[in-house]
């Protein structure tokens, strides 16, 4: 799966912070938010890099994919994954085009695709790190 | 996106404790839930069906496929969407080939895939109702 990305000089906790503010600023929210670390540390007993999944929605967009597609529901919320590489964040972000490939659907994913491409474009400005 | 369909003859908050019993069965925990109907109420101010997302995961599988292919991340969880239709509850669960279309992958998605369509199986079961 494709996915829009951006390295963060951040520590995961300050990049969560700054995702969910660029996330905000261009009209999606959090819906869901998992710590998949800490479930591989309980379930699993082992130890890795930390790994948050931030689950993004747009309530407008939500709506309108399920009204053209019903399906639609089993790409929702659009994950956007924090992982820590040393002392940084890498940020990715899933390309909604990957996951409402639905030719109906197309025209409203390439329109999510921007918005959430704006959003990392927001999160490029404050770190002076490329992916 | 393709799923594995079934149709309860239940509530849908029934049907959410009967899906997450069978999901618990065969080794998924349930790390999400989203109202998505609340959501709609409460964001864009629109009344519709019932229609939750809960987000099922097995740890040993998700932790296998990160070893696989880090941007695994981006397909975690797996959706098992709820939706209210008249006094009975469609589940529809995502179909993982469909999410981890990674050729490494792929081996790993047949299985997981294998291990859903048993979460159906009991689910059918359960109702008299297909879909």
């Amino acid at each position: 799966m494709t996915s829009f990305d951006v390295v963060l000089d951040l520590s995961v906790e300050d990049a969560e912070l700054a995702v969910r503010a660029a996330l905000a600023e261009h009209g999606f929210g959090v819906l869901t938010e998992i710590d998949m670390a800490a479930a591989f540390k309980a379930k699993l007993g082992v130890d890795r890099a930390p790994l948050k999944i931030l689950g993004a929605c747009n309530p407008g967009f939500a709506y309108e994919a399920l009204l053209i597609d019903p399906a639609a529901s089993l790409a929702l919320p659009c994950n956007v994954v924090l992982e820590g590489v040393g002392s940084s964040t890498r940020v990715a972000v899933a390309d909604p085009r990957d996951l409402m490939r639905d030719i109906e659907l197309s025209e409203l994913a390439e329109e999510v695709a921007t918005r959430l491409q704006e959003v990392v474009a927001t999160l490029r400005e404050i770190s002076p790190r490329l992916p």
